[in-house]
């Protein structure tokens, strides 16, 4: 089969797919967004774009940002980047505090919210203007200068952070932030407000794909080698409590959203993503998941 | 360079590489192994085996086993084993009661030595005598039908297993063991005991780099979908605690086992094994890890 | 209000009283109890005996049986018994193996299932004949030598102690249980199983109200300092994740069983008993706390 | 012995009394307290005052203001505040977040932090000038308006509390607090940073012993029923993970602070207070536990 007919088929299936998620309501801006929403866009290294549905719609990147973020901080930093935030799966829910009391403030995996605010941290104490640096990379690594964050949800999410700014707290009473609070807060609400496309997502994750380098004009935007190391962590805790999940039914590293957006990738050959907001109990796009696992069985290959 | 070049360079590098590991003594008859035991045997699709040091003697294949005793039952059942056993990395050691009690006696993974009992527990409900298909299996895979036990590692194994035990009362009070404890304990310490060398250990999981089959006659052990999920599981559960580290710095799928061995595969390049028996902090081989580190360097690529 | 107008109103009282609780289940043999089973049993100092309802009826003592054993031990052994078993309320159910994982196989206390194992392994390793001692013992205390255990619920409780099993294993592997797991379990059940009538308990506790002594003979059973601190253990610790609970509505030092039975002292003033059947959910009689409550209401003290 | 007699035996016993603990230093203003000062002071309701060393010398009640911040709440409400925080003890240090993630922002008692921090905002909530009639409540049960608030200990305390951030944020989180959190922390530190003596403490403690009524007037400052609550309350949950160990060990409800102070009481007898701020590794002074053992030793009677 080829890859448009194998979405064509893939979006057949999800017409007629039952689904029990429901949008995520803990941000009251998302809890706006229609349920019906359904985008799939599949950016191959050797044969370009196929796509079907809401594509081209951009929505909110929510977690997908916490790739990015951790792309940036490994490009500025070696190996004491990971002193601060270890890259185990975590065993909880992905803003539990339990862990993180236990293993004294170090957080489990950069993808938990307590792992993604050490990086903003970090980012914070390394670059002049975060924000600003933040966005110019997925301009960058897009060729979008036009992505920009929505200012409804931001706002929105910053007046229900509380679960955020425990998980502040605790990692400062243990020193592992070295910001203020609302310093790292600000700025990690900014990068999940960040909102794209489908297809704008898979053209950055393709760098994923690609060892590194943008396909479009070969630069390369981080080392091969930490390209690989950043894919193995989205293989291992890119999907909250069911990372082995996802890994046992699809088999390409990956990172999910509450906005409903699933990126993936499969290392040499392509980027894809998909989104449809309705979530399921873990918190990842509940047709999502499936799109992803029937394009790998349509397709015949995992990473596996 | 040559695999041959890399796998000497390995044992240079290792012949000086300081390690702080010790040997695992909780069960008496492993404390008696040199901590100088070092072998390393990388068995490739298209070229063939290449090996340094110790990679003919056998030792005991520990939590190795696990792997085959999965194989076994994902080739025996379908979708309705993971209703007993999970698919999801475990935040906590491998013998901890803890998760287990929060999750009603349903073991996080079948690494877990909680997912290894149930996976016994399985196969004792499946097989007229599980002892006997479980060697023949690895006879089988291996062509070695010399491969068995060690008595006195059973034995040793068999007084020291309270943690077990205290594991196998505790799912069977949720109602997730439908055996005798005894019998279950008795046929899990028995996989565990099974002695095999690197050099046949490579041979038995060419099976999960070739999708499936024997390299040396294309028999279909296990269906290509369902070894794609295995490798998913190893990946993401195979070295305890450590998964996400492994995959961090090695990335690659693979299974240790506190005598020492490691296991890993390449899917469609190759299947290797190292054996170093002291063992780091979270109880996987110290120099072991070391060794497949340096060879996805060297080789240059990883699966991701 | 006099002793028996005071039980009247609370027999008045519980008559009209809805209780949402169940009959414990665990055991098949209790779940054959009649849930309107209804007794209590106050005997004073200085006054001698009130009582209604089924007081004179046996039932089965369960967790009430603790006290028993820890008293023993405490007759036997000095401070050495409190390094293998703590005096520390327990945040988590009775029968929890996480905090025991946690802390290295040392009970909280001696009223949570684990520590109750530990004091039997103490009495196992002390006594030549537990059992006799045990039961000649509870015939001492109370001048009733037909006290005996029920065997249909000895039996029955055997049989479905995989719980309890999995604690003592987890225990051993800690090394802090010393006999056989069998014999261990074997004398637990036993004392579990033993009946008594609320009037026969009321007596026994007596020596707890009567700085530990017989009431009948003046006979020092077990030391005044040593009397004090089990009843101190019995406040903190007596009632399960409801200690406190207890303490804030009561105020007695006392003790719970799933047979539904509690038996609870004010010091120096009396020892008073209560029987029904149906638990709340944390395992504790519904109508007995409302009773005892109600007690300490009508009769305007508690012991702060 | 008479009451004076049995103080001086004590203060010889402390004389020669080796401790291994360490004043506090997490609040940076404590850490400058000599590990020297000692004080004791017993206030009998039928003969009056006894005391030695340094119990008339002001230090930092901390954790014992909690006692009254849970006074002046149930003073002013009902039974609606215990849906809000529960009675019962904590298995956990005093500060963790754990358990009351897992209890959904409920704390388990008043005098664990989270507790405590849950009455500073029902207090908040009902109170004009909550700071203002806190301390008010504290110069009416003294009799003593010198009584203030160290401005020093308290700045030094504002800037570290990022733990009691953290938990506020989490039980916020929850719905479980009302107000601003930085309102709360502020009044929680204000609380803390009183400074009293021995004999002030004492005095105050002197309801409690005495059914809720101030000794010198009559005057009922809460009612009797509440009285016994609250001493529950300190039975059970007054020192930390340690407050079996005290109910074993003294037998007295009472309540410690990190400022090296302990006040206990027993009910219609006496209010007891002592001060040294070296602490033992559960945060309990050390010799102020063992002066209050000797004291309940020497009289011969604890409440049990």
């Amino acid at each position: 089969m080829k890859y448009q007919q194998i979405l064509n088929t893939i979006q057949s299936d999800l017409a007629t797919t039952p689904y029990a998620g429901k949008v995520a309501t803990y941000i009251p801006e998302l809890a706006k967004i229609s349920p019906k929403k359904l985008g799939m866009h599949l950016y191959c290294i050797n044969s370009g774009h196929y796509s079907f549905g809401d594509n081209d719609e951009r929505f909110s990147i929510q977690s997908i940002s916490k790739v990015f973020g951790l792309t940036l901080a490994m490009s500025l930093l070696n190996d004491e980047l990971f002193k601060r935030v270890d890259v185990e799966p975590s065993g909880n829910a992905f803003n539990s505090l339990i862990q993180l009391e236990y293993e004294n403030g170090i957080p489990r995996n950069p993808f938990i919210n307590a792992g993604a605010l050490v990086i903003s941290d970090v980012l914070i104490s390394t670059l002049k203007n975060p924000k600003k640096s933040f966005l110019e990379f997925i301009h960058d690594i897009t060729g979008n200068t036009s992505i920009a964050i929505n200012q409804e949800v931001f706002n929105s999410e910053k007046e229900c952070s509380f679960r955020n700014a425990a998980l502040l707290n605790l990692m400062k009473s243990f020193g592992n932030i070295k910001n203020e609070i609302e310093e790292v807060l600000d700025f990690y609400i900014y990068q999940c407000a960040i909102e794209m496309s489908c297809k704008e997502l898979a053209t950055a994750f393709m760098i994923y794909a690609n060892g590194g380098k943008k396909l479009s004009n070969g630069q390369q935007i981080i080392s091969s080698q930490k390209t690989k190391r950043i894919n193995a962590v989205m293989q291992t805790c890119g999907f909250y409590d069911e990372a082995g999940e996802f890994s046992f039914r699809v088999g390409l590293p990956g990172k999910s959203g509450v906005g409903g957006g699933i990126a993936a990738i499969h290392p040499e050959q392509y980027a894809v993503t998909v989104w449809s907001p309705p979530l399921n109990p873990k918190g990842n796009s509940e047709l999502g998941m499936y799109a992803l696992e029937r394009l790998t069985t349509l397709t015949g290959f995992s990473i596996f």
